[in-house]
């Protein structure tokens, strides 16, 4: 159990409702592709504006999952 | 289209509802007098706290707008 | 007025509704033991993922409050 | 109370005397132009030697003031 | 001379040439409205890309200028 | 349109040339395997130096892309 | 006398005098209940101004002290 | 479960031996006041140098603990 | 030889023995997927702490290898 | 003139009195070997503690100096 | 072959032609008193504007050299 | 004894055996030509992979020592 070995990926999802929308987001379209999701982390949010507001919130997370052993 | 120029301003909005809610505060006010605002970079989120809980949030963003041609 | 002294915590609060819910939760909890808290800090929003989707926010405060004077 | 929003300057102070005098100067030259001003942050200090000896002290400082509502 | 107080603007310049003319291009933009620039330093460079090629560069920078005293 | 995930590669480059060959060799091998490029960030510039002149510049970079929905 | 173990401290000091008098206040002030209190480090230096003057400096600090063996 | 409150401290261990083992004695000594403590962070590694070879590692931690409900 | 390109990977590598055996079982299994890698990069070195001791070595690392010409 | 090429020394100087006095005791040191300092930049300010109060100023440099044509 | 000591040194160059210009004249001018240079790390890009134009761009540099056995 | 000027350098060290050996061959290395170190601070810590296994651990320190009055 001690000797796990994780990948990281970064991705940036978005979403024009909230930061935790754009989150979900991102993980949800990663969990196509990717089992054993553990964690992740912000590392940056930004957004685009259009006509003076909010038009979508970006989030950059980290994400790490588990590495199978083959 | 290729050689615009942004420039960037620093704001910080507050409010006591949300982190969203005080990133839409500050681009609100300002485009009171700043046209073709672009996008956003949160840099900072703070807060006040009073009697024990959250009475608002402060979050500190770079705002990027284009800088028309004169 | 001009020479307060103020003490930092780090905390971290979990939640699994929003961001804005794991920093109240960390603050809450600390109310038990610390008056007057003043502001906090948002050091890193980290979570945790089950089964591909969010399954906690996990959000890293610096938390400040007056030394009163002995 | 709540719903303040505040803008962010960054500014270069310098003084042959001080630290706290180059904040000071950088502060008191922007007081011509800007009301309201709140607080600051120094980002940076360096400064001039000139034959060995300090020449003058040079503070990169955030200055946050108050966007009145219009 | 010691006493000078310099305010810092941030600008992002782009260009399909090269990094040094992004920052030229910022450079010569805010010539128009900025008399005094003195120095500038590269905070950021990134770019976009079109069909596997870059397609401009974008450089943000700080730019600091005199205030004259008035 | 709001809702993309974007996924961010690293990548180092180098060139003999300059600072963008090496940026423009590390995008152009990208292409034989990664659709859908969209925006790259310099994170780190290096290089090798024989017989005291620079052999090669090393560019590190971020490349986003989009994740085609399956 | 190698092992020794240390903990450390995030305090905030303020003075509207200086930067060393708002170091020196939150070391004073901590002195009351922490012994072997044995380096210090400067975080942050901010402040707050009041009609266009520094009214208070504010210096977070990490200060370190000896625990002692129980 | 989802919903537990950590507190973060921040300890240098030392030790003459190894960086693990400036950790470990860092943990050690900390265990004798703090239960359920959950993991440890390294902020920095530095040590003491004596007559031109390493006389201790010093090891800066920051150390998380479940803090109980009251 | 000069224009080679790399990919760099991040990934958490873990141990109960040392923060060299944490790096070596990362590296270890990437290498089951992974040809031609050429250096790492310790990002972070963090642990699990169990009943007062450390439980496990924690490591991320950022890994390097050739991109070989298709 | 424009193509001047510096060197820049780290150094820490200390001082019982000021920060601003463990600068020029750094320089004023450096000046028996260097010639041609030009600027310094503050990297961090530290200090030791004594009986519960400041006993030194500890202040890391980079100090940059003309390397002369030979 | 594997233990080799590396000292690194920190330069600026300076050049009115380019960024790659000025990291040439810093190797160049270090050429004259340190053998085997090996690499370069750029830490910083900055530059003095005359007239409104970029008069000469300044690159500081970290420099790696082997340590000859004596 | 207040008023002692350090001066920092920086080295990289290189081990096949350990994180704990690159630094002490990085520091007998300098003891050749310098006297009075003082202190190290571990500021990067990477390392060459051949064959999928760690080639060698490179640790980048600075190095503090005593600048003997002249």
């Amino acid at each position: 159990m001690k000797d796990h070995v994780y990948k990281i990926l970064e991705l940036v999802g978005s979403s024009d409702q909230s930061i935790e929308a754009a989150i979900q987001n991102a993980i949800a379209r990663a969990k196509a592709t990717i089992r054993d999701m553990r964690w992740f982390e912000v590392i940056q949010t930004r957004g685009h504006i259009e006509n003076g507001t909010v038009h979508s919130y970006q989030v950059t997370l980290k994400v790490g999952f588990t590495l199978e052993t083959s």
